[in-house]
């Protein structure tokens, strides 16, 4: 799919109770998600017209929202509407949909009031079908996502780290706090020891790629722990991958000087990632 | 002054190279200021249509663009030249100057491309010309701002905080980390002990006001300690006061459940206080 084949800013997106292109569409200067960084999101992929696991991004929009304490002026039915009109108008069988929620105007630059909904459909390169075997390098960096079971749009520390992942020859960032493994910045985080699958318990961002991955395995026999795993616990894993709804699953074969084993077509995350596709495609 | 007697509306903004009117001026849905919370701002205070301290905030206002790696596309000459004209469109002569500055439009939603600049002009009711004597309740809540140094947009928690803190009957928060005061969501903390000022020394954001109030200290024989102060220390605190530019200084009465003693006109705040209107005066 070529990205630039057409004109991006002529999309349809929907703000503030209106479809526009997105090119006129734009959040007034004094909404709190733009003073004030206040404002969650949710983003899910669209394949074949048709949006990925949508009620469960749903739930945890709304969950996002009670927690931040934004009123979603929409129901649930008229967003669901919404996205499908999108789709409908926008035609990109392969494409993202993010939602986004501000606290509105507000006079004082504090208060919440009531919150604008904005949601945007933009290109996207579908994943590829088969699990790449090649992995990807994580470096490890201590932080704490504030708010961490929110999907805010709080991403000040990922983008900031860029240069730095960089001149680590990293692909992508794994947050630890005091030696305990949290997230990657936009993925969940797993690790394989002795045939069972592990990933943290707490203090990240709970992804729907990670439920769906945990449900597999409960419905496969594949053991699952959730629980802290540290750094140092890293270098007895004989696998590991990040996961995510853009991604699916990537496998990770080195985590700062720390070189995994290789994997191969007989490797438990081969297993966990045909299983993922095989969900998707009966979704 | 009352804040409703004209259109708010109907204010001139600066937006992305143009003056706009506040209500035709938004941001593109595509700006990491609004996909991803990537943005720095400063906010000073107009007196009698003269923006107070003005060269204190651009140095500060450069230096956060400067670590958070956004170009200013406008020189600093051009940034003066278009307050100077806001002031004058707007005539308001007791207001705010807020700058905000966000990542740009990015394709892929993590790049920095070319940030766009607003500058809004906003009414302010004026502070007390005398300090208050009544203080206010500050309740300590263990938090520590990410990249603490540059005046990002990232109020979550803040914003997020104002129910607890009211449940508190506090009037503000104080934040710490593992006991260590840092700061108030938009303030500087000072206590006063043996006749010495003292303010933390790092991990908060420098407040314009805080380096006045260190200048006038240092012009006057006052003596002043920029070191750490631990929650146990602040029941030995005489006085205390916040800081910042919007309020000058206001008294602090009650941190958690400790009262602190009464102040009055012979305390060394009430003498900060003038000398800090003084200096304000003469700017």
């Amino acid at each position: 799919m070529i990205l630039n084949s057409f004109n991006l800013n002529a999309l349809t997106c929907y703000i503030d109770k209106k479809f526009l292109p997105l090119e006129s569409a734009g959040i007034p200067a004094t909404d709190l998600l733009v003073q004030r960084g206040y404002g969650i999101f949710d983003y899910l992929r669209v394949a074949n017209n048709k949006p990925l696991f949508l009620e469960d991004h749903l739930d945890r929009f709304y969950n996002s929202a009670a927690i931040m304490r934004l009123d979603i002026l929409e129901t649930r039915e008229e967003v669901i509407k919404i996205i499908y009109q999108l789709i409908e108008r926008n035609n990109l069988a392969y494409s993202g949909i993010r939602l986004i929620i501000g606290g509105g105007d507000s006079t004082d630059g504090y208060q919440i009031t009531a919150p604008r909904l904005l949601i945007l459909q933009q290109p996207l390169t579908a994943p590829p079908e088969a699990m790449p075997l090649k992995g990807i390098k994580l470096a490890s960096y201590e932080f704490q996502r504030q708010l961490w079971e929110v999907k805010t749009t709080d991403y000040l520390m990922a983008i900031w780290l860029q240069p730095w992942m960089k001149s680590q020859n990293a692909d992508d960032i794994l947050y630890h706090q005091s030696g305990i493994i949290r997230e990657c910045p936009r993925s969940n985080f797993f690790m394989i020891k002795d045939k069972t699958l592990i990933t943290p318990a707490t203090h990240m961002l709970k992804g729907i790629t990670r439920k769906n991955i945990i449900s597999i395995a409960l419905a496969n026999d594949i053991k699952i722990e959730e629980r802290a795993i540290t750094i140092e616990e890293l270098k007895t894993a004989q696998e590991a991958f990040i996961s995510s709804s853009t991604k699916r699953i990537i496998p990770v074969s080195q985590i700062d000087d720390y070189l995994l084993p290789t994997i191969n077509d007989q490797s438990l995350s081969f297993k966990i990632f045909n299983l993922l596709m095989e969900k998707e495609l009966h979704y």
